[in-house]
């Protein structure tokens, strides 16, 4: 088998961590497997590079600052060769720009635009374990770009579609995909299998587990996905397209973003064009905005309130108040004093009465809503920080844990 | 003018120097000069990538070493490139692999074979500065080299070469090349001006001031090197071919290598291809041997005794072990506890007893000689290491001091 492991920045995080991984790699490749592995930076590098950068400059070029970032991965592949070549196996590191992982220019969030497989090809067939460079591609200028946080694991699945491996394995500090994020749910379960439409829900909302793009570039290419832990044996979950015999919770997972703010523009002018004219501010500058509300028009003007990353808080914020002018609002106002709590599941769109099942584990716990958004698959509520694990362990009691119950033998609730 | 600026790792160690040479860099091209700036790792960077690696595999493969510490340059220039964004102007980071910086493919000591000249001149074109990471070439495989110690100088002196610079400067925490190591000899003396050959010798001597193959590729093309302070505003040393109306001392300068050992090989068979048997091992390996001695045959043996980097020696001690069949001697030994001091200066060819002024001086302050080499321009002696401040002081004391009184308007002494 053609096996491709990817695995985080904790994982390789100092030399103890390397030599773990460095011996899972080796059995993998040593029970008769071509191996592949994609590596992130170690531990905090990434962060640690960011701070030196802004010491310097806080508003630094976006391509010098991936030159810089591009070093933290470069760095744990090699010592990755360096480990495996101790435990007698052979192994060599290879960056972006030595594959040939072509990238757009979008520096800080470049897209994979194709992959030269030759020389992984040239390597596997050497019986080298290859060794790449997460996080990063090259642009059509030969310069070093990076794929965004946690783009490492889209290497890896992009890897895997290039070089049509039989499974991609993504390796970090949980042991698979949870029902809510156990740190905060006592009774939070995990899953065996999980859709690729459902992980996306819960990857976009924030579960943190494996990447977005990761899991879209999965879905399209019908990459056989595993989420499991390097440290313990344990299964792992996996991520496939949807088999009728697929176990199937009625809400598969609940989860939580804290890192976003909201934005309020009040007292709008009501009339067309108002929303394109503030939203398209910011995908120029190619901030992406998640729940937008806009309230009904009242004395010729409206309200549009909507949420963003909270790294993009500060641009976003001096992006609209220098369009005043033109946007002719009455006041700009912030909170990043919140969360975003979300339900995804696949039996959700066949189930009537989800929406206020959710709103009323809220109700009960006491916390209030601010915001509101629905989609096929998934609910989202916006409330304050501070509710997060009450709000989280009434909603997972209301649908998780009674299903569980169900699933064991009890009676089904919806 | 096009000017070549280098600067090494204690002149970008953080953020504050990284500014202030920022500045400098700056200050240059706004006087109306094209720059190219070399740049080494900050600091100890490639010291802890070294313990790092070590801590993993303490024979990591040099290929893998290579593709580790080359991400220090890359630091140093993409935060170079910030701090003078920061300051307003216009600059572009480049690593050797994006320059085309062509080497050989030896791992750790790679030479450059060519550097391809376009991206950088179409990056000077745009007005920009360009900051190449030091230290570092590809080889035809596409893969990371290192240049070896301090090769950032030689990094620089090529560029100077292929892009036909008006100067090379190479700046660093000395403001200057010394007739002795300043922070020794309390009334050493800068020198204005020394001829390639001269520096030569100090370099390869360890005056550590420039590295050894920089002056040589310098002196091949004729390029104008000078040698001064990232700190202050000091004129520096110039580093040029001999010219007749040249200020000239009669021994420019003094230096002392304490980083080498001496391995013994005692009771060598003697006969013909024995020393060739030795040093054939050691040149397999690429280990440099610098001072060699053998002694008279006696009793149908003999000894070979010889320097080398300390570095090398426990592979070299390795190396002859292996081979004790072959090599047939009695007693293999070592000592580490020995330093190098040499006396250079182009003027010594044309004057008798300067080596026997020499031993005097050492001789004067009790310090006794455990080997000897001299070449046209240079006497080197092997001493005691904890003899080092006396013997380079009294040395001192003897030639350079009583020259510069002599130029003061005292009488020549020789």
């Amino acid at each position: 088998m053609l096996i491709i492991q990817k695995y985080g920045g904790s994982s390789v995080a100092n030399a103890e961590c390397i030599m773990r991984v460095a011996n899972k790699i080796v059995n993998t490749f040593s029970n008769g497997n071509k191996v592949v592995v994609v590596l992130s930076a170690q531990g905090d590098t990434t962060d640690s590079l960011t701070v030196k950068a802004r010491e310097i400059n806080d508003k630094a070029s976006r391509r010098e600052m991936d030159m810089l970032l591009s070093t933290g991965e470069q760095q744990s592949v090699a010592l990755m060769a360096m480990a495996i070549h101790k435990l007698g196996y052979p192994a060599i590191s290879l960056t972006a720009a030595q594959v040939g992982i072509h990238s757009s220019s979008d520096y800080g969030s470049a897209r994979i635009k194709n992959i030269d497989t030759s020389r992984i090809l040239s390597e596997l067939e050497r019986n080298n374990i290859v060794l790449i460079a997460g996080f990063q591609g090259i642009n059509r200028y030969g310069d070093v770009t990076t794929l965004g946080r946690g783009a490492s694991d889209t290497t890896a699945v992009a890897l895997a579609a290039v070089l049509g491996a039989d499974l991609c394995e993504i390796y970090t500090d949980v042991d698979g995909v949870y029902t809510a994020d156990p740190r905060i749910v006592k009774n939070a379960v995990k899953l065996n299998e999980i859709t690729y439409e459902e992980m996306l829900e819960l990857a976009s909302l924030g579960a943190k587990v494996l990447h977005n793009r990761a899991v879209e570039m999965a879905k399209r290419y019908r990459v056989k996905l595993v989420v499991r832990s390097s440290i313990t044996e344990e299964e792992g979950t996996l991520i496939r397209e949807e088999v009728p015999n697929m176990e199937k919770l009625f809400v598969s997972g609940i989860a939580v973003d804290d890192e976003i703010a909201r934005i309020a523009v009040v007292g709008i002018e009501d009339r067309p064009g108002m929303a394109y004219q503030v939203f398209s501010l910011l995908a120029k500058e190619k901030i992406s905005v998640d729940l937008i509300l806009q309230s009904i028009g009242r004395n010729s003007t409206k309200d549009i309130s909507f949420t963003i990353h909270k790294d993009n808080l500060a641009r976003a914020m001096e992006l609209i108040e220098a369009h005043r002018d033109v946007l002719g609002f009455d006041m700009l106002s912030l909170d990043d004093n919140i969360a975003k709590l979300s339900i995804v599941g696949a039996g959700m769109a066949s189930n009537s009465g989800v929406a206020c099942m959710m709103f009323e584990a809220l109700y009960d716990c006491g916390v209030n809503i601010n915001m509101i958004s629905t989609s096929e698959i998934k609910i989202s509520v916006l409330i304050e920080k501070k509710y997060i694990e009450k709000a989280l362990t009434s909603v997972h009691d209301k649908f998780v844990s009674k299903q569980i119950e169900f699933n064991k033998g009890g009676k089904q609730l919806i």
